[in-house]
């Protein structure tokens, strides 16, 4: 298997990419890691490890995105990017799967406008949020549309199933819909039609779902549209931040508090772990004709290690085949 | 001052909500607490307090809305129901405010259809949510409205503001607009379009604002479709609970941070306190002609008197007022 790296993804380019790609060659000794970007810059950073034997090959690519960049004009505006490069090696089946750490929505646009363009039949591609929850629970679309039709949640629904099979072994995984009330009848109006559309499929639908019902595992696949999708992910996020912020000054305001949170601290670290999103590595792009696997800008090695697990994964399963099937189909 | 508090509200009824404004009446002497009710059960449950020389009264309905009860059919279908009963009360000037722990959908729609009926100018009522965070923060709508116009938004933005300049003493509390990131230009449509109606409003608005923003205290006042609010409330509160529960069972699993976690547990506990819902009370009802204050099913007596003391606030900062000028200068 050939997994491609955008190594000019992270914003600590290229150490964290490279350093990560490098982990992964390690694990995985009969893949290849094709790294793109700049030459020079890989190889400085490759010089940094120890390298032998290592199934690692790097494939030029002159112009960088940036963080700040917009994905409407990059598209045509740097053609020679390491996301374009890297993806046309996907396209042009030089490799299997393409990673990257950097920007979202550029990654999105190159994808869909300029190289590997979506699945035949998929209305929209969504971004798929695999929560670092135990049970892995996956939320889409996590930000690509932030107006939907009912049919776009639809074909969510699909895509969103055929991952969590691969993630999770489940031949059926468990669909939800994300809604103001597990009631019939609850939702916008979106929601109410999409509703409709779902329960007459043949997935494993389980109907309205709150975020308890997401967050307690019971759901494998949780479909919203991008701007419900989004806010939830940020809304967990900022919770458990503000929780652990709010207990941590709390233990510190006594000694004997202290002292407690001292001899707690290896339970309070195996959670901040389980729920580390570096263990999950990225959120796979669905619905565009290959295996993308998008990870946070501020990713570690470790993250981008894990995204090209996933990548990997995703590959072996033959996720993009199987969404074939499943759209056709459906 | 008189509150009129709906004794047949919560899951407890009547002995939560009795003991509430038994305890409300001994904080606030001054004021009279009406319970609305069934008569026999309110003076059963009073029979297990001390009551001499509180100022408490009972007003006799005959109906009961139940949790499973449905907002259209109990309009009219249920006219003496203790919510008609005491909504009317404060309608005819014979009370202040009406607190319920019930059917929220069912105190929405009495309110709105039968009894108060809207500010004159109000759009949509919405519900607000004071998050029981250090700072208070309200989010609006939390699921009064799933599906929700521009100018619904923007009128959400000047009875939030009000209501938060009650809460929190600012003249001038800050108001963002919950979107898919801070930028200029994110957003759903409906977003897009109400945060220029806000722009070019006098409230102090600060764009576009993510869930770490509203979380972090930063922000007085949160805008939301009532869909998006009231997932957001949820997420909020399923990644506490899941959180928590998680801390929980890997500090019980080791001897050692067992006792970290005894030691710690006044420091967890003070946490707890400060994030309690019932701390908070209830969610204001805003937007119609007069002062709803809705709490929980499963509150207990706690969050009734404390629902009680923001009804109490509310009056007398005059929120229905200022909406009133508000809406009409707006």
């Amino acid at each position: 298997m050939k997994i491609v790296l955008d190594a000019m993804g992270s914003e600590n380019m290229p150490a964290a990419d490279v350093t990560g790609a490098v982990e992964a060659a390690r694990l995985y000794p009969n893949d290849e890691i094709i790294l793109v970007g700049r030459q020079s810059l890989i190889e400085a950073e490759l010089a940094n490890h120890q390298t032998v034997g290592l199934n690692l090959t790097i494939v030029h690519a002159d112009e960088l995105i940036e963080m700040t960049d917009k994905p409407r004009e990059v598209v045509r505006g740097k053609p020679n990017s390491s996301m374009h490069v890297g993806l046309n090696l996907v396209k042009e089946g030089k490799g299997d799967a393409f990673v990257s750490m950097g920007n979202t929505g550029c990654t999105l646009a190159v994808s869909m406008l300029a190289t590997l363009r979506r699945i035949p039949g998929v209305k929209r591609p969504a971004i798929g949020a695999i929560f670092p929850l135990p049970a892995r629970p996956i939320l889409l679309d996590n930000g690509a549309n932030a107006d939907c039709q009912p049919d776009y949640l639809y074909q969510f629904g699909i895509m969103g199933s055929i991952y969590a099979s691969c993630v999770t072994g489940k031949a059926r995984p468990t669909v939800g819909l994300v809604s103001n009330g597990e009631e019939d009848g609850k939702g916008n109006d979106l929601v109410k039609e999409a509703g409709k559309l779902l329960s007459a499929s043949s997935l494993n639908f389980v109907g309205n779902i709150e975020p308890k019902d997401f967050m307690s595992g019971e759901i494998d696949v949780a479909i919203a549209d991008g701007f419900v999708g989004n806010i939830m992910l940020k809304t967990a996020e900022a919770t458990a931040r503000t929780l652990t912020g709010l207990i941590r000054s709390e233990i510190k305001t006594g000694m004997l508090s202290s002292i407690g949170g001292m001899l707690a601290r290896p339970a309070l670290r195996r959670v901040g772990a389980m729920l580390d999103p570096d263990e999950v590595g990225g959120a796979p792009l669905l619905g565009v004709n290959g295996v993308v696997i998008i990870g946070h800008g501020s990713s570690g090695s470790k993250a981008v290690r894990n995204a090209i697990g996933q990548a990997r994964e995703a590959v072996e399963f033959g996720v993009v085949d199987a969404i074939k099937q499943g759209i056709e189909s459906g």
